[in-house]
């Protein structure tokens, strides 16, 4: 038991009310925020900013708590970065909020018009989801990522933190609600809950009264267990076991450079290739695109004639197709054209993103029609697989799901539509 | 245990088995939607047409086996009615799928297309969402409806219809698989779960790798159980406890004309009006609004306000604002300003369709603006809540969530989207 969740237990508290009270202010400050103009969000964002950055001796005191707490309870290297914050991250937090901020509104977009022979006008109009609620682990800095992502896109966030940054989420989440209340937008329009009590994330995702959505970030296990237990809509990134296909039509310098970026720019990264495929046709790349990967450092891990083409190459299982490794290990084998090509990446991905390198206009449309992921690409990483990069701007994740939002998930996805239909005193007949 | 039942039973089959063989075909048929043409998919449904056409011998027949258990069953009568068919109903079905086969091609609709600075060319479009599971009650043409409106989408149906039209449906559904076949479409296009055994619902609602939707549509106890059960996203109907909120600058033929047509032109269906709100400014015009209800025998429960102007008026209890009666019933109230009405359809209401009732334009768009409804309507019956009504053609249903497709869902709201990234070896920094 951590520190912060003795303390919350030893208060005795009745968890459950706490929980209502919460989605009762969330539920009244998406009202506020359904009708707020874009100038009053981006108005708290920029205070929130603004006190974030006047928090900073606060906000580090904070997470020295946590840092110490960490390193008693023996984190490891990966997890301590995670969990720091110095000046130089307070202040991209900050910034980050600002660049939100400046976002186009993307409320009040009209995505539809049209008018019936009876002359009803029919208008669809983007509008809030609502309140979001927010599990995440380790990383403090989704508290504001998140918060003004949801508050730009006029949704409520109730936010629930790992244990490990409890104090410093804390921290930021009073800074942002302290510019909230300089704006005249209610506090309730970031929550955090208030205490690590992992019974609160089971009552969160049964408060389908209050939550109109639920987005997990964090590790598989925390995926899952939300995907088993909530009975509120989740948006999810599950795995991202992205391919590069090299076919027969690749132009070889596009090959090694594109397979290189993919797999070593970041390896865990979601967007990072974890198999190559290479058509039987260009098996005559594969030494040039595999020399930079060794040189690298990095695992190969091939079928029966990736091995005949390099001892290096240890065998690869039958698993290996289906992993996600987040290291520098790549899968190779090598597919008998494009439509061998197409059913690997459906069968053995997680139609998160898939990359074809050819001159074959007519072979890269095939692919990108014929594999079923979120994000198609020809001749360009798939390390392309971000909302910055598509600028969207900020991301609060990228979907793996199907429904509602594929892909990068930036303010537009956050938001639903409601019909509005004009009319003259019409009846239906 | 009903006939059908005990003949699955009988027979003692590995129903987890069957139902894993139909996930595969379910999804092999997805792939080949997802390359179809329009062209082949509205071939495959106008001869899915003509089969239902040729087949109406042989699904009267099997009808007729429904009807003798059900009535031996004692079912009511019109649960029977529901159950019916004859050959005028056949041929609404096999024109309905026609209908389908109309309509604009909701695949391949470019939704969005930018370029970034580095050159990376962006497409998003319109793709199936894959495989959809529909589960239903007892009405047989179900079968055919949503076949056709997810064919039409590219999606692969898999349907599960009620024990009571166990007959009927797989006559229709052998029809229609007979049409694909003619047609050159995959037959696991649209199957039916091949047993009515309970246990297959069950089975249906964890089998996240075959099905990426699930579409119940039945009375609150299915829907609820779906929403409990399922590992898959849920597009549901709940409640519609829709409201006409007459305003204090309201036309007073409107106001009773609408009220009358929202609540008594058909009482059972989800766009009927459960609620009246009378703005206090506009409280003379009760009288004349509530007596066409009196006379068509609708039984009126009001508020004290509304009670005093009329002894007909029988009182409302707080349980009456959250009531969707699905009869000739009506709960009025009379409410002080625009605001107060906002709130009360905000609180006691179910998201689904609202009308305010008046000449100020103004005014109405606060109300449609301030109320969290799907559909929100100005100076027009709330019964306008229907796919047909909006243009769409053919609904699958009406969306009560938020995430997805909101409203009512046609061919367009079964799709999802991709991102084609077109580039010519671009890597990330």
């Amino acid at each position: 038991m951590s520190i912060a969740q003795a303390q919350s237990r030893a208060e005795d508290r009745d968890i459950a009310a706490e929980m209502a009270a919460l989605g009762a202010d969330a539920r009244a400050a998406a009202q506020a925020l359904a009708a707020s103009s874009a100038e009053s969000r981006r108005g708290a964002l920029r205070a929130a900013a603004a006190t974030l950055r006047a928090g900073e001796a606060a906000i580090l005191e904070a997470n020295a708590l946590d840092m110490a707490a960490a390193r008693e309870s023996g984190l490891s290297g990966a997890l301590l970065d995670r969990l720091a914050l110095d000046p130089g991250r307070i202040e991209a937090m900050a910034s980050g909020v600002e660049e939100v901020a400046a976002l186009e509104d993307p409320l009040g977009r009209l995505l539809g018009e049209w008018e019936r022979p009876n002359g009803l006008r029919i208008r669809r109009v983007s509008v809030p989801i609502g309140v979001i609620g927010i599990i995440y682990e380790s990383r403090p800095n989704v508290t504001a990522d998140a918060g003004a992502l949801c508050l730009m896109s006029g949704n409520a966030a109730i936010l629930r933190g790992g244990s490990e940054s409890w104090h410093s989420s804390r921290a930021i989440a009073g800074a942002l609600r302290a510019g909230l209340a300089e704006s005249g937008l209610p506090e309730g329009c970031i929550q955090l809950v208030p205490t690590t009590d992992r019974a609160a994330v089971g009552l969160l995702l049964t408060m389908d009264e209050a939550i109109d959505m639920i987005v997990p970030r964090g590790g598989r296990s925390l995926i899952e267990r939300v995907l088993a237990e909530s009975r509120i809509p989740v948006m999810a990134h599950l795995d991202g076991n992205c391919h590069v296909y090299v076919h027969a039509a690749a132009d070889p310098e596009k090959a090694r450079d594109v397979t290189y970026n993919a797999k070593m720019r970041r390896t865990g990264i979601c967007g990072a290739a974890e198999t190559l495929l290479v058509d039987a046709a260009a098996e005559d790349l594969l030494p040039a695109i595999l020399e930079p990967l060794f040189e690298a450092g990095c695992e190969v891990r091939g079928d029966v004639r990736t091995r005949a083409l390099d001892s290096r190459v240890v065998p690869a299982s039958e698993a290996d197709w289906g992993t996600e490794y987040l290291d520098a290990i790549i899968s190779v084998g090598v597919v008998d054209g494009l439509d061998t090509a197409i059913a690997h990446v459906n069968t053995h991905g997680s139609h998160h993103t898939d990359s074809i390198i050819t001159e074959d206009a007519a072979a890269a449309e095939r692919f990108m029609e014929g594999v079923d992921s979120g994000i198609v690409l020809h001749n360009a990483s798939t390390q392309f697989a971000d909302g910055g990069e598509f600028g969207m701007g900020a991301e609060i994740g990228i979907s793996t799901g199907k429904l509602h939002a594929r892909g990068p998930v930036g303010v537009e996805q956050l938001t639903t539509y409601k019909y509005k239909v004009y009319g003259n005193g019409q009846v239906r007949p």
